[in-house]
């Protein structure tokens, strides 16, 4: 009886596991919570809502933060019929270190920490994570392997554009820094503070609080942001071909015949000719 | 005869329908008459021109708003021809809230309002959306098709990506809200106000009115300014597999011979090949 | 002797016809006299430079543009050597209004126009378009080829992009125009200054002269800005597919043969196949 | 003996030779080292940590230098193991002056020459270029090879796009110079100071610090900023295809075996294949 009833708890609280009508309650129930808790983090910064219904923003807060304590807990006590998981005590406490446990104990445990002199509000933004767990459920799931597939596949390749990019920032920011020190010496300080402007510039926001004044500071940074075209193509050429890639992988996946003779082909040898 | 009237009128108000002369000049007529309108809707809004020739700007309103009036009492009536719509009362009434129609009902409907109190201009702007009907007309109708294709099939990866891009702004803007409300409180006054910042920095559109200025605000707007390269290079990347898929699949549709044997093949198995 | 003088004439003065050696030193003299001529049209207009070498421009002006009419003339008088503008009379005139020819005129003719009052400044900045030569000469011809081919399959979907992006801004300034009006009626003043406001917003420029202040301004700028990203993917998306197929085509265009049994393949086929 | 401590200098030396334990303690040592010289050489700059560490950043520096130099020695002398620099003079030489041993001696030389009336601080920025080493660094080697492979195959291409890129600028800034001179005298004062707009218009950056405030300007920027897209979306086209390409290439060099007949297929047919 313990047994099945953590069983069913287990397939109740995994949304990709069932395809019940408690299911899908369930899970619109915790879309519709997370929602809120998030639209309830945004909203209460704006002072003029918060004066009139703070009540209503610490109460809905103190419900929520128990329903995702029991939801919590549960998921700690049935996460044993995972196999993964399968350890009565290693098992539950790696569950409990796993990045999605994590996630959801941000959601409720700065509500139990005693507050006393630090400023607990910089915590609850922590609130804001939960987010992260609508992407966890269930819709989407072919689009959103896939995104993941390409984003795995091409991990090397992104992490370099990454290299690329700040190092284009920092040695940006170095020559630029020489060039504009002596005529705007409070904006380009330091390199780090000439960082800044580098950030704003290869990525093309240039919201205008630093630009370089002096003939040298604008040639470079004209260099520099013609570079910063690529810093965009790039990545988008490595995600586009990465795509593509996916996609052929996936049609091969399904078993094909010889459309000459009718025998089965090996997926692996059509990839060679594809 | 009441009948081929209306089969015939049904025809020459059907742009996709017959290549007639009498299609084209409707055709034509309307890209005109709907361009003139937008650009007075547009042009009316400058008082200096507004000021000269209001009254030639009433009375063309005045003539084009009967035109479409009349044309789509026109469609109403003839619209049962069409399979979709053939009930004399439910089909025009499905046809009646079917997204074209009721844009063709905005473009003359604010006119016979009775504008009293009510602010009309703000119902004028409608008359805007008349250039979508240009869309609909038939030029470049393979390149639309294959435009329209690719964003339904790449529909839920789209979502995804705007799903990721808010996300990533509403994380930014709790965690740049807290870093910098204390230093500047007036802009950064609530999330929310944050968020108008979080979406002129991802976006890359970056006007200058609202910036980080705390050397916590700035360095999370780095990190979250550099991961918003990825925000454009995603997109690309999808529609760009999009496209190459969408373009593999128009060629199959043509009849294919092996080209060993020179038996036909399916294309079904041919896919599988590609 | 007149034939093969205007013959030899026509083969040097053609960059790809011959690949000998005066060729290529008309060639690079050429240009090194446009590069120069675009950097003078440039420069004269810095005032400090100016007003030192003043005399140096206009000598320069002088022998180039006397160089050009001389080329002018010389190509006009050859060009019945194409088989295009064969006709003595009509090829010269048809050549003389082709695109080419006239950006060539356009580098010498307002020289020789009698500026009386008109401000002649205007015109030398014609002058500039002279660049345009560079792109046609030899260098680079397959990646040049390659581009054109790709802008020219993928024509309607470009053209198509275009105007869903100024019907985007158009749209944009419309309600934010009503949006905006009220609060900022000096800077978004009509629907056209608006438009101002939609192009530097879409285009994610930002220079930050104007941008919406309202809670409705600034939430129809945010899904503007994130509709904007999709401005910038699909045509980067088109262009992607249209260079994978550009050189998928040049690779059918080798002959080839089966792999398998020996034969001859027509391409034909095989581009069914990939 | 000499020959044999030569040769295993040299193959300690080779990052990508040996993946003994020796050799990646080498590895992560020198990263380490030139992580925080440009570390250093960024933090040096803030002048409320120098003030404070002055006499650490010196020593720090000096020991580097010294590391460095004996580094540097060290590969001038075993560089003749490699086949390349196989010559005891000229074969040093080449490599003294190759990319790479420049790059090395700009992290050490300023040290060393006499600083009097020269600002040698400008020379020490030169360390930062010490970054470059570790991209040489042996780790994802795969994907440096694929980006640097795609770059090369479309140097063309991304030449043209540049080219493409900068002839807008400068054509651009001709245009609106003279549509802005008169309105604008001190900030579009000539073409030059014009293409400093042009650049930041183009590549969307948009400081804010110089915008048309003209019709005519505003009109020519609106054109140009449209047109703008294309110029990120050129190269990312580009890159996309490019990437798709150097993948097939990669699938095609393993064997093959027909999927028809078994029989194994020279991949050079397979490439005319797909």
């Amino acid at each position: 009886m313990y047994k099945k009833l953590k069983q069913s708890l287990y397939i109740l609280l995994s949304p990709a596991k069932g395809n019940r009508v408690w299911d899908n309650i369930l899970d619109y129930f915790l879309v519709i919570l997370i929602s809120l808790n998030v639209a309830a983090v945004i909203l209460e910064t704006v002072n003029s809502i918060y004066a009139v219904y703070a009540v209503y923003f610490k109460n809905f807060e103190r419900v929520s933060v128990h329903i995702f304590t029991v939801e919590y807990v549960l998921r700690v006590w049935v996460c044993t019929c995972d196999e993964k998981y399968k350890h009565p005590v290693w098992g539950r406490l790696r569950y409990m270190f796993s990045l999605g446990a994590l996630i959801d104990l941000l959601a409720f445990l700065p509500f139990y920490l005693p507050f006393t002199s630090v400023d607990w509000r910089h915590l609850r933004i922590l609130r804001l994570f939960m987010f992260v767990r609508i992407f966890k459920l269930g819709r989407y799931l072919s689009a959103k392997e896939l995104i993941a597939n390409v984003f795995s596949s091409k991990r090397e390749e992104l992490i370099l554009c990454l290299a690329i990019t700040v190092s284009l920032i920092v040695a940006a920011s170095g020559f630029v820094y020489f060039a504009e020190n002596s005529a705007q010496p409070e904006k380009f300080s330091s390199i780090p503070a000439t960082m800044w402007w580098g950030v704003t510039t290869l990525t093309t926001v240039g919201y205008g609080d630093i630009y370089p004044i002096t003939l040298t500071g604008k040639i470079l940074t004209s260099i520099i942001s013609i570079l910063g075209i690529g810093v965009f193509a790039l990545p988008a050429g490595i995600l586009a071909s990465g795509f593509s890639e996916e996609l052929q992988k996936r049609k091969h996946k399904h078993g094909t015949t010889c459309p000459n003779c009718g025998r089965e082909i090996d997926t692996q040898h059509i990839t060679h000719l594809s």
